[in-house]
């Protein structure tokens, strides 16, 4: 197996545990918010910024690199690691999600999924076994099986047959996987539906995985039912593997994903909104382009030790912006990406001193401005 | 004065000649490349990249910078190199050849030119006085006069009075400049006549400036009259004190513009390239997107040395580009600026050497494929 995870710690009065994921290319401290390169690069910044950084763990999308460059230049390559030039290790997504999210078309039967290329309209048939081959030519240290995304909302038959279909595609992964120094992991799906998500999570661990992931939230339900379907579905998946919760990334979800059991995350949203001028500061968000900052010589977060904030002021970056500058989005996306790998950090500190509680009440107070936070 | 030029060294069979330029931000060997900081930015690249890369002098445009932020912003911020954490020196160019380039209206008359600013359409009025003042605001170590900056073709007497008044500008400007820490250089202008460039020259040097700079050059002219024009010209620019061909970047050019005698230069050239996906290498110019890289695990090039090449493939940058990920305008940014001072470097060493002929005609060989260079 090309995966080992040590649970280090669960805390004594919620399910947020300590760990360390080791993979051939190196160890990661749990919890741990992993960068999205969708397409074989994280937007704006070099491999060796992530490092410098912290991150040693990435996530880049089977999806779009299935259409561009394609497996067999990548593979030619040597892998994904070598062809973009990362030496920690990488997480696939199986592009169940993309085929939900970006195509213009899809058609699911049994055997797979039919979609419409996003990037030339050209058909491409996906089933279990070739998103596991694809994701072997890749090369990544954990892959993910093809599974079916729901909207939301989204009746509960409708749920019900693609978690269970998610299911037995993941068997078909399980079967079809070949190389032994790839981890891969089930998802769990069944929509806001407690039962069904209790009962696919269980199916799920009777086949037997590396590892869990909770898919197919954060894509529009309240928070709440989040938090919901976490605190259901977490208990049944086995003590001494990771648990990933896919697409998740904000402050908040962050914090209460840990709270509930989570130890992987990944989004998009640090890198997204750093492009349209958005940092994210120990005392909330900060929109870059604001006039109050014309004459702002002050680094974007005081408190913060990034090479942006060591090195540039408000001021120079509402400028970069202004004028349309790429070194506007490349510092902000260094900045947000320093702040969230700073946020994980105090979170497991906050676990080890089994404090994250009061962590979390200081954190909502000083960044959300407020008291409130989920029970 | 707040610059000291040593001439080290004149080629016996050349006017190329070894210098050093001493700033209070350091020292700089010439003849020295310029790499472009229109907006107070090198575009994409950090400035920690054009050290590493070895850059310890670039240009920023007082145009740019005099309408977004505004001179007030930058002098509060304690300056460019504050502003924009430059730890080297600066080169501001006055604004004469964006005026001429980019205002989609301008009115010269003897007291200053009128334009509309490219950004917003508003109006402003630029005189001698005000150029210096705007760039004592900036703090470069280098200033330049306002001029007028004539296109080519153009007739023998409108180009007469405009090198007339450029001229009596410098002079205003030499009379408005305070500061002491700042070097003000003259600027030769004169289009393609010869005897006007002469004159123009002597009169320049007949008010005495810190360095002279050859304008109005690379508008458009064949190659081979801007060789006549420094042949004529340079020969005229007091030996003691640098030469600054303005605008001017591309490897012939930079080569020819040695041979006769130059010892800096500035272009947007190596970075606006590399944006749209160019390569420079030592065997000519490489188009990223090119089909033919697809599967091409090689770098740019495999005598170079820079970032890019020692960490990532041809087939990796066409991907980024493909992809249309800011990445690749980076890494091949990066490319370009090294490449750009290492000709810049070896061409300092073909001076020290007396080969810088040999060089030529070795380097045109590889890069251009010819045998045929300007006599």
């Amino acid at each position: 197996m090309g995966l080992i995870f040590c649970l280090e710690k669960t805390s004594r009065d919620t399910r947020a545990r300590l760990g360390k994921l080791v993979t051939s290319h190196g160890e990661v401290s749990t919890p741990v918010f992993m960068p999205v390169g969708t397409q074989g690069t994280v937007k704006a910044v070099t491999p060796d910024e992530l490092t410098d950084i912290g991150f040693r763990l990435i996530l880049a999308n089977m999806y779009h690199l299935y259409l561009r460059p394609g497996p067999e230049v990548i593979r030619e390559a040597g892998g994904l690691h070598r062809f973009m030039n990362w030496p920690g290790s990488i997480l696939t997504d199986s592009g169940g999600y993309q085929v939900f999210s970006l195509s213009p078309l899809r058609d699911i039967v049994e055997d797979g999924v039919t979609f419409r290329s996003h990037l030339d309209g050209s058909t491409h048939f996906l089933t279990p076994e070739k998103v596991v081959e694809t994701q072997e030519a890749l090369g990544a240290d954990i892959i993910m099986p093809l599974d079916e995304c729901v909207p939301y909302p989204c009746e509960r038959e409708y749920v019900q047959a693609a978690a269970e279909r998610t299911i037995r595609w993941a068997q078909r992964c399980r079967e079809a996987k070949s190389r032994e120094d790839q981890a891969l992991f089930g998802i769990v799906q069944g929509g806001v539906y407690l039962d069904l998500r209790v009962k696919n999570a269980q199916d799920l661990v009777g086949v037997g995985f590396d590892g869990y992931a909770v898919g197919g939230l954060s894509v529009g339900e309240p928070a709440e039912l989040m938090y919901q379907v976490l605190e259901e579905t977490v208990p049944v998946l086995p003590k001494d593997q990771p648990r990933y919760l896919m697409g998740v990334g904000t402050p908040d979800h962050l914090i209460e994903g840990v709270l509930r059991g989570i130890d992987m995350f990944d989004c998009v949203f640090p890198t997204r909104v750093a492009r349209n001028g958005t940092a994210l500061t120990w005392q909330g968000k900060v929109v870059v382009r604001n006039a109050a900052f014309a004459r702002d010589f002050a680094p974007l977060d005081s408190e913060c030790r990034c090479y942006t904030c060591s090195n540039f002021s408000r001021a120079y970056l509402r400028h970069l912006f202004k004028a349309r500058e790429i070194l506007g989005p490349r510092l902000v996306t260094i900045h947000n990406l320093y702040f969230l790998f700073e946020l994980m950090k105090k979170i497991r500190e906050a676990i080890r001193m089994d404090c994250l509680e009061s962590f979390r009440r200081e954190f909502y107070r000083r960044y959300y401005g407020t008291e409130n936070y989920p029970k």
